[in-house]
């Protein structure tokens, strides 16, 4: 089995969408280009929510204006909600979308104020519509381990909503811990009832609340798990999760897969200068474990 | 195999060494109480080290005749650097003392201004008297994987040694990611060389830089081992690694194990209290994700 690994960079929309104070547009500009030069299959740069769910991206459609051609193969993504927000994807030009729904119930309901059925049947009209026009389309399915209102989400469930997603037209799915509270054994309760579907259809996207993001993603890629969602700095959180302390960070994960002999084809040192200018953006030091060493390594011993 | 883990408490030793502060005798004895009331199969309560050395631990003396006698069925360890600290050690009534050495020649030079063949003769010396005296005796071997001098440690080397305390007359070794740095490729590596040992002759001691402890746990589990060495709250760190974060912490260890299924019969709400507890006597919050989460929990989020 290949030694190729996927890293797929959400910084830029996960990462800041929970972020109290906006960025500036520039800023953001800054930031996806600096993330594009890194070598990246895939950055998902920003989401087309209505600016009164999340204000943070109420600037999509002009930061989508401001940034560059992609400067390499990868992938340019867009998260999309509706169809109103493919529309305005497909005026930006863009060639590939996100969509997500939950695999809990409750937190579908308070995410999204819908029931999984009926996200399931907006996505399906969003997937339809995305490939009419040629796009290629990412699918998110969050809470698919734990949910910070039902607890353990039932493997069964999780399988089959990723399955839909597929069905739908999705080209993958990217499997979420939305709080960071899976361990090993939950990774493969949901692989479990998976089997038969080929790995490169699914993806690992992380938080590391508990610290067991890496226990996850090293599950995953004995289990045959190839691409992994991560976030330039660890930035991102989630509102209903307290302590949740953001997605797992990009560069903890390069050091993970670089040491371990797993290729990824992705710059680390311009992922730490782009973890370095977000920081300076955040106005705060951002947590990952490679930002601390880096920081520590700076300063001289006492 | 069994879902049965040990985890070793080392926070009063390992935990408190690299401290600037001392705490007082007071203070630890307090601390090491609440840590043995939580049900650990083994406790390190502290280190027969020279006080010009580790004065954060020269009241050992005085401490071991300050705490009471142990409340469960659970080892109380003492580290002893050599034979006047055996001596000591004996002189308190210690049962069970450690040992360690390096697996890395310039880790061992910087640490204890010895090479490792020195190290292992006196070694020998220390667990053959100790074991006259019907004391039994735990090993620790430090930078297995990777020194912060020299880089990648040959998996042969480590095994070799580990072997080597084994023949000494340790009941157990305790293989130290020393300064946190190692991946799950790694302790294969290790492990891959210490094939035919049985493996509860084998702990795992990490420590948590890159973010990677739990990933290294994980990837312990799977090969066998069930012991895990770990310092409540995180507390501790390596004076020769930047940025070095500190031990495994216990409670994020037992999240883990718990989640997945692994028993372990330790009481996590007091090892909870236990560091809140030392992070009162060290001023400080203390870096754990569940002390992390803990703190977010009783915070009312805005």
């Amino acid at each position: 089995m290949t030694r190729r690994v996927q890293v797929v960079e959400v910084g830029a929309r996960d990462g800041l969408q929970n972020e109290q104070q906006p960025l500036s547009t520039d800023f953001k500009v800054g930031l996806i280009e600096r993330l594009e030069s890194c070598g990246f299959p895939e950055v998902e740069v920003t989401s087309m929510v209505h600016p009164k769910w999340v204000p943070q991206l109420a600037d999509a459609a002009t930061l989508l204006d401001a940034i560059k051609p992609i400067p390499s193969s990868g992938l340019r993504t867009v998260l999309v909600p509706n169809l109103k927000g493919l529309e305005r994807a497909l005026e930006s030009g863009v060639k590939r979308v996100a969509v997500f729904i939950a695999a809990s119930e409750s937190f579908s309901q308070k995410n999204t104020n819908r029931s999984i059925a009926a996200s399931l049947e907006q996505t399906r009209d969003v997937v339809t519509a995305a490939r009419d026009k040629h796009l290629s389309v990412r699918g998110y399915l969050s809470t698919v381990f734990v949910c910070p209102f039902e607890g353990r989400i039932d493997p069964k469930v999780s399988a089959e909503l990723t399955r839909k997603l597929i069905e739908f037209g999705c080209d993958q799915v990217s499997l979420g811990d939305t709080i960071g509270a899976a361990v090993p054994e939950d990774i493969d309760a949901v692989l479990d009832q998976l089997e038969g579907l080929e790995r490169n259809r699914l993806a690992l996207h992380l938080h590391d609340t508990y610290g067991t993001a890496l226990a996850n993603v090293t599950r995953g890629l004995e289990r045959g798990v190839r691409t992994f969602d991560s976030s330039v700095g660890g930035a991102g959180g989630c509102p209903y999760a307290p302590g949740a302390t953001g997605n797992l960070a990009t560069e903890d994960l390069l050091y993970l897969l670089e040491r371990g002999g797993w290729e990824h084809g992705i710059d680390r040192t311009r992922v730490l200068e782009a973890a370095r200018y977000l920081e300076q953006g955040l106005g705060r030091p951002l947590q990952s474990h490679l930002m601390a060493v880096s920081r520590a390594s700076r300063t001289p011993a006492s």
